[in-house]
C-alpha cells in the first residue's frame, strides 16, 4: 500500500477564524505542544465566516507551491456540532484536514477534471486518537489541531478511520461554451480589487476580450501594458481570466462582486 | 527553591499594535537576535488599543493549551511612560511577561478562585539587563522583548527583580446570584459575533436559558440543536455561558455588545 | 572582495497583499520549499496597495532590530508587468530585496546622509536562477520569493547579476530650517493614531513645541508627562519627532494625515 513520505513538517492554516481573537494561536499552541518540530504557515484567516468555497479556493492556490510532505489544514466549519465527518484526503504527497463539507474536493479540483487516480479520502475516526472531550464550538482546537498534529508526525491518514468513497462535493460554478463565447462569473475578488473568475485562462483566442458588469474589457499579457486606471483582462497568477485596473480596483471601477457574469470573445485583431 | 523546567522556547505574543505597523514584526526581530531558537506565535495582535481586559482574556483562553515552559508575553501598555512596573509571574511551568497594570492576574484568574499556591510574580529591574536606552514610546522592542528573549533563554524570574506581592488587580466583573438566577454580563464579542460572558458554564441547572436584550435565548448543547438563524445559549470552549446564532452573529441580532446585562435562570422541562 | 557572513536564516516579508488573500501565504511555501531552514518574520502585509513610500519606511523602522545576515524581502510592486528591475542591496551585514522602484533606497536612508560607503545594489538577473514562467501579476510568488530563498541560502548578491550604481530613488519629503523653526511634515500615522513626522528627534531646543494643523502642542518627554485626552509632541521610536494624544488618537484630534504639515519650534521656558 502507499504510504506518505517522510512530513515536510510544514503545516498551513487556512480558517475563518479572523485575527482578533486568539483562536488561530490557540489551534497553534496545540499543534506545537503535541508536535514540537511543526512548521506552520498561516495561508488566511480572512476567509469570511462560513465561506467554505473561499477556503477551497485560497487551499487550491498554495497547493502547488508547498514542497511534498505538506499537511494542508482548513478550518471552516458552520456544521460544528453536528454529525458531519472529519475529513483527510491523500493527494500524491500531500495532506488536506477538514470538515467534509466540500472544502477539500473544492481545494483539489474546484473546476472538475483533475487527476482522481493519485487521491484518497479517509474519515477521521476521532476516538481512535483518545482526544479528551471536545467543545461544542471550537473543534479547530479540539479536533482538527490533535488530528493534524498526529498527521505531521507520521501518521497515515488510513491509520485514522476508514476509506471514504462519497465525500461532500461543493464545486464552483463552471463556465459555458455557447457559439464562440465562454460564459463564467466572478469567483473571488482580491485585496487589490482584480475579479478572479472561473475561466481558464491557458486556451484563449489569439485576440479575446470579456464583457462585464455592461462593459467591453480588452485583454492584455501585463498590467504594463494598460494604462495607469484603464481596464485589462488577463491570465492571472491561479492560470485563470482575472480582470484589473492598472493601478486600480477593478471591483469599484465595475461594482462587481462574487457571481458577477463574466462573458469572453473572440475579438478580431484591431477591434 | 523551585525553579522552572527547561523553557520550550514557544513566546506567545499578545499587543495592541495591529499589524498594519511593524511594530510586531521589530519586536520579533529583537527576540530573534538574542534568542535565535524561539518559537514565535502570535495570539492576537487585534486587541482594541488599551484594553488590557481583553488581552486578559486572550492569553487566558490559551494558557491551558500551550506545552510546559512557554512564556506568554503581552504587551498592553496605555501607561508605557509613566513609572508602572514591568512585571513578570510564574504560573507552575508557565511564565507570563506584561506591564503591572493589571493584565496578568486577569489573565491567569480572570473570576477569581484560581490556585494561588501556584503563583509568585516579580517586578523585573530592567536595569540588571543592561539594556540600552529605551525609547519613550515602543517598550515592546525596547524592553519587554529583551527581557522576553532572557526568560526564553533559561532565565529564572526571581534573578531579574524582587518578588512583588501586590500586583495591580483588574478583574472582570463577577457574576452575581440572586434567588435562582444568575446575573453576568457580556465580556467579549468574537469574530463570528457570539457573546461570551463571564458566567461560567459547568454547573448550569440541567434546563436552563438567558434573557439578554429583552429576549429570551433557550440553551443547547451544541449548534446542530438549533435552526439555522435562531438564538442559543451553550457552554462555549472557555467552559463559559455564550449566547450565538446559529450562522450568524448573535451581537448583530441582540444588539449587544461588551458590558450587555445577562440573567441565566432556571428553565422547566418544556418551557 | 567583501562577501556577506554565513545568512542568519531569517527572512523578514513587507509587502501590500493583505492578509485576507493566501499570497503571503504561498510564497512562504515557496521559501520554504527552496530554503527549509529559513525563518520567517512577517513585518507588514498592511501596506495601502501600491505606497512603496509606506513599505520603506517599514523596513527602516526594522532595519536595526535584526540580527546580522537578515534579508528583507520587500515587494510592493505596482510596476510589475513592466521592465522594472529587480533589485538586491547589501548594507555591511544586511541584505534587501525588493522591485527597483526607489524602496530599497528610502528604507536604507529615508532621509538622506546616511553611510553609503558600507552599501552596494546589484540587479537581480532572474535567469540565471531558471526560475520558471513568470505569471504577469505574483512576482513575489514567480521571481522575490526564489530570489531571496537563494540569497538566505547563502548566495551572493554579486553572483545573481551586475552592480547598478543608479538605483530608482524616491525619498520622503525632507525638512527644511528657516529662521528657528524646522518645516516638516506627518509622513505615517501608525495604529494608535500618533503622527510620525519626517523632523530628527536628537538634536532639538531645550524647550520646543510644534504647530500642527492650527494647534499649538507642547513636547514632552514621555506620555507619562501628558494628561488623559491631551496633545503632546515627543521624540518617538524611530528618533523622530511623533504628535500623540495619551490613551487617544492625535489623527483624529487634529484631522491630520499624511502629508499635514508640521512646524517645530523653540519655546521660552515656561510657555
Amino acid at each position: 500500500m502507499y504510504t506518505c513520505p517522510v512530513r515536510s513538517g510544514i503545516i498551513t492554516l487556512t480558517t475563518d477564524f479572523g485575527l482578533a481573537d486568539p483562536f488561530v494561536g490557540i489551534m497553534k499552541g496545540v499543534l506545537l505542544a503535541r508536535c514540537p518540530r511543526a512548521i506552520l504557515v498561516d495561508l488566511t484567516h480572512g476567509i469570511a465566516p462560513g465561506d467554505v468555497l473561499g477556503a477551497a479556493l485560497a487551499v487550491h492556490a498554495a497547493l502547488p507551491h508547498f514542497p511534498p510532505g505538506t499537511l494542508h489544514l482548513a478550518v471552516v466549519d458552520p456544521g460544528v456540532g453536528t454529525d458531519r465527518r472529519v475529513l483527510c484526503a491523500r493527494d500524491g504527497d500531500t495532506l488536506l484536514l477538514a470538515p467534509d463539507n466540500g472544502l477539500i474536493p473544492a481545494a483539489l479540483d474546484p473546476f472538475g477534471g483533475g487527476q482522481r487516480d493519485r487521491r484518497a479520502f479517509f474519515e477521521v475516526r476521532t476516538a481512535s486518537l483518545a482526544l479528551p472531550a471536545a467543545s461544542a464550538t471550537f473543534h479547530g482546537r479540539d479536533v482538527f489541531a490533535p488530528v493534524a498534529a498526529a498527521l505531521a508526525g507520521g501518521e497515515e491518514p488510513s491509520a485514522l478511520g476508514p476509506a471514504v468513497d462519497d465525500p461532500a462535493v461543493l464545486a464552483f460554478a463552471r463556465p459555458v461554451s455557447r457559439d464562440s463565447a465562454v460564459l463564467g462569473e466572478v469567483i473571488h475578488v482580491d485585496r487589490f480589487g482584480n475579479l478572479l473568475t472561473n475561466i481558464g485562462g491557458d486556451a484563449l483566442p489569439a485576440s479575446w476580450g470579456v464583457v462585464v458588469a455592461g462593459r467591453d474589457v480588452p485583454s492584455a499579457r501585463t498590467y504594463g501594458e494598460a494604462l495607469p486606471g484603464s481596464l485589462l483582462a488577463l491570465t492571472g497568477s491561479l492560470g485563470l481570466v482575472e480582470i484589473a485596473v492598472r493601478d486600480g480596483s477593478a471591483a469599484a471601477a465595475l461594482g462587481a462582486s462574487r457571481g458577477t457574469a463574466v462573458r469572453l470573445e473572440a475579438r478580431g485583431n484591431g477591434a
